[in-house]
């Protein structure tokens, strides 16, 4: 059995040691044009001349969650496609997303402003009832988030394509329930797929239907939101502020607006890493249950998209 | 019966409507200097004057929930002191604390400095493993805290002098194991009531004990920290960073080195704050409760002082 790896900006060293020792004897090696055909492939953003010259593999691995990025390209005919699930994102993403929502709602931001000038402030508390949370998409990231938000005790709304029942999260479901989800929601957590049926679905339209000082949480996809529609909408003061830690293009070019704009938070696509050492032993294990012709979670329905 | 409200530095207005609400036909006013007795008080940080004339008092009920202050006064001998038993704020304080580990671990702060100069930066992850976070004082509000912190996989200790189960949080008790829970500590929350126990706890020994690159969140009260001792084992390196809410003295005095100090995070005493309507609510109920002659919660222990 033969491993190709082809992750771009990644050292493979490290990678490549751990599926070693994970799997004693396996043959795994970097990819280069014109190496032997493997059967299975660890990628990230691999080129098109890669799959091209892999007709034969079995399985194809995505160090990450979303795997919108492979599926622009030309797939090996018999390959299963698998994404990560978990391996430790999911407590980043909570993570990530509580700290985002706490700060907007307690006003740490101000907090910070006021004393770097030196002001021991006031401000009167809100009221966490006025403050109810949304997110949509409900897979393992989305579901980790929405019960993590709800033991704040916020309002925590949820809404995803086919539904799925979450204690303590209202949850809305298919496109039909789409609006009264947001009439429903302040804080919006973007965790969807990238399909093209939620491309720039984070539209003027669509979060002009948020609550008056709505927020926008980011962690999926740049293209899931019309970065112009966004800042007209903080502009116009309906919407407050904006988390965005995902964009259309990244490194997020030097000229854009997002990185000034008063009202918005940025961070460098750092929500969910990749961790290694999970990722390895998910990865090796996933490849070791297929070797023995058994099922492994994470099958990307190459239909649906995700 | 009749209620005698004496709060220093807040508007008594809207407190003696909410409690003239839940108490149909209660008497209930703000104390002056030589008016009538009442039964039963509302207080915060009140003179020793109000006490010294009210000698019959039944129940004071403290807007807050540590009663150090109060306890400096002398008492009126029948008078059961009893303080706010969450009401609303175990859930800010989970905030406060989850809020300030994860910005602390996640580097969330230094993302910022980064990204007000315009750089798209690379962090490595940090093992949560490396970041055992130990909750001294696990009332209330210690426990929620401590169960909140679990919930993100952080290896939480606590500590108590008495002791206590909490799922996913490893207990340590009394003076002898403080020892223990200092070396397998981290980041260090104090949630300590404030008696001569505890006072000027986290002094230099203390802290040296915490894991190098330690990291100090004190949402109690300012007295149980001492204050150059921090500024020494910052300076040193052998701590990381802190958040401060409380202080010795409030508001922080404009020359205080915590203002400007680069590794501390000051709020204005924010952490928990007295939401007025759920404060109103649980202390109707516990006055009608003593008029019935049932027993409440929060009565404090005078000896033990809290």
């Amino acid at each position: 059995m033969r491993i190709t790896f082809c992750c771009s900006q990644t050292n493979a060293g490290p990678w490549l040691s751990g599926f070693r020792a994970e799997i004693p004897g396996v043959d795994i090696s970097e990819w280069a044009a014109g190496a032997p055909e493997a059967d299975y492939a660890v990628v990230w953003a691999p080129p098109q001349q890669f799959l091209d010259e892999q007709p034969g593999l079995r399985g194809i691995f995505n160090i990450g969650a979303g795997v919108d990025a492979l599926l622009q390209l030309k797939l090996p005919p018999a390959a299963k496609v698998v994404r990560l699930d978990d391996a430790g994102m999911s407590v980043q993403m909570a993570e990530f997303v509580c700290h985002a929502v706490i700060r907007h709602f307690r006003e740490f931001d101000g907090y910070e402003q006021d004393v770097a000038l030196g002001k021991w402030s006031y401000r009167k508390p809100r009221l966490r009832t006025d403050f109810p949370v949304g997110v949509m998409g409900l897979g393992v990231l989305g579901e980790r988030v929405a019960r993590s938000v709800a033991q704040f005790d916020f309002p925590v709304n949820g809404w995803s394509r086919s539904g799925k029942s979450i204690d303590g999260v209202r949850v809305f479901c298919g496109a039909s329930q789409l609006h009264g989800f947001l009439a429903a929601t302040r804080v919006l957590v973007c965790l969807l797929p990238l399909t093209p049926d939620t491309r720039d679905i984070m539209d003027h339209e669509m979060l002009s239907l948020l609550r008056p000082g709505g927020y926008v949480i980011n962690v999926a996809r740049g293209a899931h939101l019309v970065d112009s529609d966004l800042i007209a909408l903080l502009d116009s003061g309906h919407l407050a502020g904006a988390t965005l830690d995902v964009f259309r293009t990244e490194p997020l070019p030097a000229e854009h607006p997002f990185w000034r704009h008063p009202k918005i938070t940025v961070t460098p696509h750092t929500s969910a890493r990749t961790l290694r050492e999970e990722s390895i032993a998910q990865i090796a294990g996933k490849i070791l249950a297929l070797q023995r012709g058994e099922p492994v979670a994470g099958v990307v329905d190459l239909a649906r998209g995700y």
